[in-house]
């Protein structure tokens, strides 16, 4: 009997001895991740901002398929390719169905006398026209049945009251008001606060006819008042919006698993964007891309082998929503393969505050445990479940059942700060914090690491 | 000797009875003021915040000289005569000479493939021109003295720090650059905060000889990062501003004091505005305009009749700032009659806290008196010594000596609130307030009415 319990006994000390052991090397990796980024004397310090600012700088907004994104593509993989990952390679999409926009405008003609113009964008895909109208505001799709709008233009001027409802108003407001008659619709930018700043985004691409643009908030609610005081509203919308046939490129970078390499945890965020300004697409989503590339960046630069496969992917055509786009492509592609986590960085590089995941219960708790144990400390040990779900890893998770997740940024309930901004020409490193981005760095190379060289086998719920 | 103490004994004692009469009158008058706006049964209840509105969207903008600002001082003065004051006129300023925007634009030739427009604003009174070249950064007028500018293009990319420090970029930064060589000038926007927001303002009218434009404190960053990181920078800014002939009015309704009408307490704020957006111009200064008027209407409306003459003015060419503007005319007509005050609120009519005053110590004492014993619980009790200034009414200031009031809205230090949205297309009726807007006419109302039927003479100094 004695000698059973110490037998037990120290089976437990050489256990709790092995955890403390492997906790001590856990936490000294996840300890030099974060001292080689926030050392000032390294490469990797302030990396991801001089890096995003470089290509905003020079290469200007990425919309999907168009000369500046290709070239983007091509500046980035160039420098990938020399960053000595294990494999390095692109995919190209083959021919896709792009838009491009052309000259547009919103003038005002009544009730001024002398014709003002509007701080307007056009929506992704509108077609080319050219409508003049009295203008019908609502408020709501309900209302939209009640009043009569044929032969008007629709003014929708909704309620911001986070992203969820006020997209429905840009995606389907247009077709909904064609459907009832409308020559043309203007939306309230979809915007938590605005200086005058108008707002694109896709609208329903399959069924759009008519122009359909986004006015400013500000304006929004000056023609709902000019229609509560009776006077009558009337403007001219011009769209120059043209769809042409292009191509391409997802573009990955791997650090092959050292015990399991053909479970592979998929990481990154979408190099187009919109096109609104001279430096739209930094935050979104170029931040996203280059936190994760210098995630794996470091996780190579320190020698580090995980037993699983960290794949790094640039999405192409994430904005743009159509079905060949880069998160299909991929999705179709490497559906096959066995995706640990599908991780993707796109609601910013702003500051972080831990991770949403989408997943079973036990892997749930599992990275839950990863970052209460490990990530406390670099502001990246909150996980909420139920809540990993981006665009692009949307796609292979409904057609492999891949868990999800994506990396949480600091702001209020509705992400008023993130939709300041938000497809305007205000996305810009102005928006951007080098400290920042290192944190975000540090968070998504950490708990990467941790999730990829987990000694046990990755619960499947 | 009983009979002395009896008498000093029954003199305070109606001294004290007197003054705590005339205070209850007072006290009275001020809380009717106040019931009257605040009550939403009256027909002062958000009429600030909705005859304000009804200007800036039916009239837009209101540029010095233009057709838009002519036809907004018809309109609001048409309104105005049949308010029942005592008197109401206009005045007109003769030939002035103004200045009209035409098309203009900055585009980024290099280091871009393509090329890319910039979000810009051309300053007041820059001319018409076309000018490409190499851009230069600066921090500061030091360092424009230290580099080689010649033939080349001038980006001012200074850091914020108020306006104080700024508006010496945007007012001699374009004329120095200049002299030093420049063939044009960009400066960053003297803003806070932007969503890609470029402010426009005036520069030195006088001398400016080349294009002299705002770029987007976004945009001035990012060419001061291409230059650090040692890229050539090539703009092309065009401009289109032409100087023309044309006319304008202060227009100015009055309250007669019923035994000192002679003393003038003059009140307003400028009608013009700048023309950036479709709604420049609602709280810079069309707020100040509005809330000094509503204060004029509710003294009247209550029938009171203070000892003293409250003069109502709506300015003219405050914004650009000429020689013979609205400031200027109305010193130089005005200047000997006997000013006891010139109160300008031209400092937006967002949240108020509060009056600043530039006066003798004497003076200065009785109106902290007056706020802090009638203004109390109204937000307006504040009241801060040697910061009454403001444009138009330190020109009478400058002639005749006369003490300024000005009032004061919540912000932060640097008035940062402010700052975001001045001369912008955000300066808009989304920024504006109802309740904050009658916050500030109940407290002009209430601090000219009090020093307008203060008893005592107007202390001097």
């Amino acid at each position: 009997m004695k000698f059973i319990i110490l037998l037990v006994f120290t089976f437990c000390v050489n256990a709790l001895m092995l955890r403390s052991v492997k906790d001590k090397m856990t936490e000294g990796v996840i300890q030099q991740i974060r001292e080689q980024i926030k050392n000032p004397q390294t490469q990797h310090y302030h990396s991801a901002y001089n890096r995003l600012a470089y290509y905003v700088d020079t290469f200007g907004p990425r919309l999907w398929g168009s000369e500046s994104m290709a070239d983007a593509v091509d500046a980035l993989y160039s420098e990938i390719e020399k960053m000595g990952f294990d494999r390095v390679w692109k995919e190209n999409l083959g021919e896709i169905t792009s838009w491009m926009r052309g000259e547009e405008s919103v003038t005002l003609y009544e009730p001024r006398e002398i014709p003002q113009k509007l701080n307007m964008i056009g929506l992704g895909w509108t077609p080319a026209g050219t409508v003049k109208g009295e203008v019908e505001v609502v408020h709501s799709f309900e209302e939209l049945k009640q009043k009569d709008v044929r032969g008007k233009i629709v003014c929708y001027n909704f309620e911001w009251n986070g992203y969820g409802s006020a997209i429905a108003f840009r995606f389907a407001g247009p077709t909904e008001a064609e459907k009832a008659g409308a020559i043309g619709t203007m939306i309230r930018s979809v915007a938590s606060v605005s200086i005058a700043s108008p707002h694109t985004g896709m609208t329903d691409y399959e069924n759009i006819k008519k122009p359909a643009v986004a006015i400013t908030v500000e304006d929004a609610d000056m023609i709902d008042r000019m229609r509560q005081r009776g006077q009558k509203v009337v403007v001219e919308i011009k769209t120059g919006g043209q769809q042409y046939k292009t191509t391409s490129d997802n573009f990955f970078a791997e650090i092959k698993g050292s015990k399991y390499p053909d479970e592979i945890l998929l990481m990154g965020g979408h190099w187009d964007s919109w096109d609104v300004g001279s430096q739209t697409g930094a935050n979104d989503d170029g931040g996203g891309v280059i936190v994760c590339l210098e995630a794996l960046r470091i996780l190579n630069s320190l020698g580090l082998k995980p037993k699983r496969t960290i794949r790094f992917i640039a999405w192409s055509g994430e904005e743009m929503g159509q079905k060949n786009n880069g998160g299909f492509h991929y999705a179709l592609n490497h559906g096959k393969e066995n995706h640990i986590i599908a991780f993707e960085s796109d609601l910013g590089s702003t500051k972080p505050y831990g991770f949403g995941i989408t997943a079973g219960q036990q892997f749930t708790q599992l990275v839950t445990y990863m970052a209460q144990e490990y990530l406390t400390g670099i502001g990246a040990e909150r996980v909420y479940p139920n809540d990993g779900e981006s665009v692009d890893s949307g796609v292979l998770a409904e057609i492999t059942g891949t868990p999800m997740m994506n990396n949480r940024i600091a702001d209020n309930e509705n992400h008023d700060f993130y939709f300041a901004y938000h497809h305007t020409a205000g996305d810009s490193m102005w928006m951007m914090d080098p400290d920042d981005m290192d944190d975000n760095v540090v968070a998504i190379a950490s708990i990467m690491y941790l999730i990829a060289d987990y000694d046990g086998p990755i619960p499947k719920d």
